[in-house]
């Protein structure tokens, strides 16, 4: 259960692929063996056409980074793909990948793409734990032998580096966002109540404004979204209307930060974790001015509230799910 | 950090004392080192007094169990106390014992406790921790590699085994009870709001109850409590309201149940463990009648609801946690 890192480089340079496959955006990146990125690539998300337009997608934007670093997909000695939804390492299959087009059954996406890129060897792993993995072995980690890692996007994910592994429990660890912080509160996108993600996934904020903006509430929101080319309210939609004090917004991004701040005491309150990272396209957005106000709705929910946690913004930035995945790379 | 087992018996046989120190009683054990119990001893924790005064019962209990086994004191290779509160391990000392009287300051137990044991080692472990592990090695985990240990008490604690170790984070893991699961709702005993414990914990039961009496509602808890010579609602005298059908009792338990189910979820959302063992007062008293209901508290809040963990009594009852502590002994 060590953690994937490859630190033994082979004979002679290899190259490596990386994928960050969320909600939004896929990145992808060309690096060397020693982490440094060669070439990138970058698309939205398809909406439509299910995991095979997305495949399709997955290679358009490899190539596309292979354009960019002036290689081959033969050059790679292999590609790890970060990606949501239930993954099979084994079978190389994903599964219930609730932010992607009609993504429910199993599909074989390792063999799928490793076919569109020259059959290199294309290895799965979640995309929240990637992104943890990298930032634990290259990012805010470093120093620390645990962590939880908190990725508030779209969804609300999350990992764990215990004792320096990446722990997986069945198969299926890390539901940061499905702790219950107020029981039978809002209805969350998995179907049960009071989850985290129900206040603070970028989804479920979207639908808790729309819903106050239909009762008559006023909002800027929409207004940014649509001078944006926008047909959803993204991370920087969210930080334009915080930005100019849009009232509504300030709220929602309240809210998320309580239901946050309560999870993450709640997980280190049962752990007892040195640190915690926060990433992903919200948080990313936000550490820098709500970080202070996060932490402290952590701490008025700590146990032990003479020894919170560190509280740390990746490092790796927009890039660290993409060379977390390449981490996958052996 | 592996677990406090001692497996080697040494040259010729060897006794071992354990000791459970909980808010409402103290039981002392001297066991063999094939872990049988040889004799036992036990009283009610005294109430006032402060530290000294429940050093002063710990020595008593366990000369009554040494008495009970027609052994010395000098004839213990060790004893192991399990203790609320926050352990200092390597100085022996214990601070903020909440459920025990006037206990706040860090107290030398450890070596106050030897003093009047024939200067016999003695070994501290978080009360919880120490039954925990004695599940995990002796009783309902054996099978498992990890288990969620939830302890339903005058407070609820709570400990963890990950992959064959008892997880300790910084020292103080564990704190199940104090999970959020209403962010700002009822106000517990350590002073924030909507924990686990605040719903749960025996304790904070009572002052429910009693707030609601208060307000006209109608009980027998109290009639009960008197009738068995008590002063406070022990977990006897709820589970008799509840057999009588006792409308606010049922309640109370139910409020209960949701709490620690919803709480139960949080944590296997999290870690994705596949056993959770039920224990401590309330959870000995309720299990078989109740866990049903838990079970189903529990997955109504569980991301992956097809693969839900077993949910277990406790195997060791009563002694647990006086075996459990006899375990430090090494």
């Amino acid at each position: 259960m060590g953690l994937p890192l490859a630190t033994d480089a082979g004979p002679g340079p290899k190259l490596r692929g990386g994928i960050d496959l969320g909600g939004t955006k896929i990145q992808a990146l060309v690096l060397d063996d020693g982490h440094t990125v060669l070439g990138r690539g970058r698309q939205e998300t398809p909406r439509e056409g299910g995991p095979e337009a997305v495949v399709a997608a997955l290679v358009e934007t490899m190539n596309a980074a292979l354009k960019d670093a002036g290689a081959q997909a033969g050059e790679l000695a292999g590609i790890g793909v970060g990606t949501p939804g239930a993954v099979d390492t084994v079978g190389g299959t994903v599964a219930n990948a609730r932010n992607l087009p009609d993504w429910i059954d199993p599909f074989p996406l390792a063999p799928q793409l490793s076919r569109g890129l020259a059959d290199v060897p294309v290895r799965l792993g979640n995309d929240v734990n990637v992104a943890i993995a990298g930032e634990y072995a290259l990012g805010a980690g470093r120093g620390h032998d645990s962590i939880l890692g908190v990725w508030w996007g779209t969804g609300v994910g999350g990992g764990l580096v215990l004792g320096g592994e990446m722990w997986h429990g069945r198969g299926y660890a890390g539901e940061f966002g499905h702790q219950v912080i107020r029981r039978g509160g809002d209805l969350c996108g998995c179907g049960n109540r009071g989850c985290v993600e129900a206040y603070a996934g970028r989804k479920m904020m979207e639908a808790w404004v729309r819903g106050k903006k239909a009762e008559g509430h006023h909002t800027d929101l929409f207004r940014i979204m649509e001078k944006r080319g926008r047909d959803r309210l993204t991370s920087g939609v969210w930080w334009r209307a915080v930005r100019d004090e849009d009232s509504l917004a300030l709220h929602a991004v309240e809210r998320a930060l309580k239901a946050l701040g309560a999870g993450i005491a709640s997980a280190v309150n049962l752990l007892d974790l040195p640190a915690v990272v926060i990433g992903g396209g919200m948080g990313e957005r936000f550490f820098a001015s709500h970080g202070a106000q996060l932490g402290q709705y952590v701490h008025e929910n700590l146990f032990r509230a003479g020894d919170p946690p560190a509280l740390l913004p990746t490092e790796l930035g927009d890039d660290g799910g993409a060379i977390g995945a390449s981490l996958l790379v052996t």
